[in-house]
């Protein structure tokens, strides 16, 4: 069982893919051992032709009658995602939310080793996960020469993050994991995810009032 | 400067206006008083007539070679979005994540009013923001009854989260930022707006170790 060469796969369907993981880890959990597509589908609101389109981008782990298996499906999404991978990565701006993702990215999340955070006033930071140092936002050039991060996570408000972002892709850096309230621009091949949580609170509040948008 | 009927505005426009809000914010804060559609559009790659077709879904501000008004505009993105109204609000689940949206919510956020924290162990938690108390999550009904809370941010892992989500719809709950591990699926005319860091960690990573997506 080969997985199908990556370049064909739409960011569409690699957006979709997490999704399958969360839920074949919910379904192991609970002890469920084998789901057809169709009941994926059920469960999941997608069709069931959509799943199977989209699991056969990588070489489809279904056998026809008799679902899939779910341990077996989970692990191989693992691999796509490359999960069992751990790509070194440094967070900036530990205040509350830096310190929530700290908790996530120490005991919960795939895929990645936290080597480093940094924040303006590491001093003043009770201490979150005694494996992982906070150094001064100044020690980052020396930090990233000797350690060679691949991910940012940038915790920081807007001020200087697109110049500090360019200064960090110099340094070796490929992949930003954006929290800022600026969009990051910068140029292929580096990998930039923007998260704003206020844009996500700002739709909701919107369709909480009005509930009158067209659907899509 | 009437604001057209919202009726017609389709949710990606909606999706869009956020990003706008912020953008403006951020001029504003610069001191610009004045921007073309083609400036904002090189500011945000976006291009010039997609940007006056989406402000024009409200009425449109623009002047034909004048541009916008900056502090105008941004009013009327206020106004668009109710962020001058304050949407009750609850969050349950007070860990890292919960807390640092606590501080998120009292200091930045507009639109909403926290007015009740609820988790498992309260007494276990240090104050955050003293104006809100931290209840036990047995006291929700009561308070709900009291206080009628409109939207319910759920920052608890997966155990429940859909049968505690279905009770609060019918204690009156009509929307729901949801950081839990499952997507919540609730009817009509509830809103869910799901967020799961992890995908969005997950996609990152992928693209990192692959970057030979299409681009769609």
């Amino acid at each position: 069982m080969t997985i199908k060469a990556k370049q064909d796969v739409s960011l569409a369907v690699v957006r979709r893919l997490p999704r399958y993981y969360r839920f074949l880890t919910s379904l192991r959990n609970s002890g469920i051992n084998r789901i057809s597509s169709l009941e994926i589908a059920r469960r999941m609101g997608l069709t069931a032709s959509q799943i199977r389109q989209d699991l056969n981008c990588f070489g489809g782990f279904g056998q026809q009658g008799y679902g899939y298996n779910v341990e077996q499906l989970k692990r191989e999404i693992e691999k796509i995602l490359f999960l069992q991978e751990r790509l070194p990565a440094i967070l900036i701006g530990v205040g509350n939310l830096g310190r929530a993702l700290v908790g996530y990215l120490s005991n919960e999340a795939q895929g990645i080793a936290l080597i480093g955070l940094f924040d303006q006033n590491p001093k003043g930071i009770a201490e979150i996960n005694p494996e992982i140092k906070v150094m001064n936002i100044n020690e980052l050039e020396t930090f990233c020469h000797e350690h060679s991060p691949k991910l940012a996570i940038i915790c920081i408000p807007e001020n200087n993050v697109q110049t500090m972002a360019e200064k960090l892709v110099e340094f070796g850096v490929t992949g930003f994991w954006n929290f800022s309230h600026v969009d990051l621009r910068l140029d292929e091949p580096v990998t930039v995810e923007n998260v704003h949580l206020g844009d996500s609170l700002m739709t909701l509040g919107f369709q909480m009032h009005t509930k009158h948008i067209n659907s899509e």
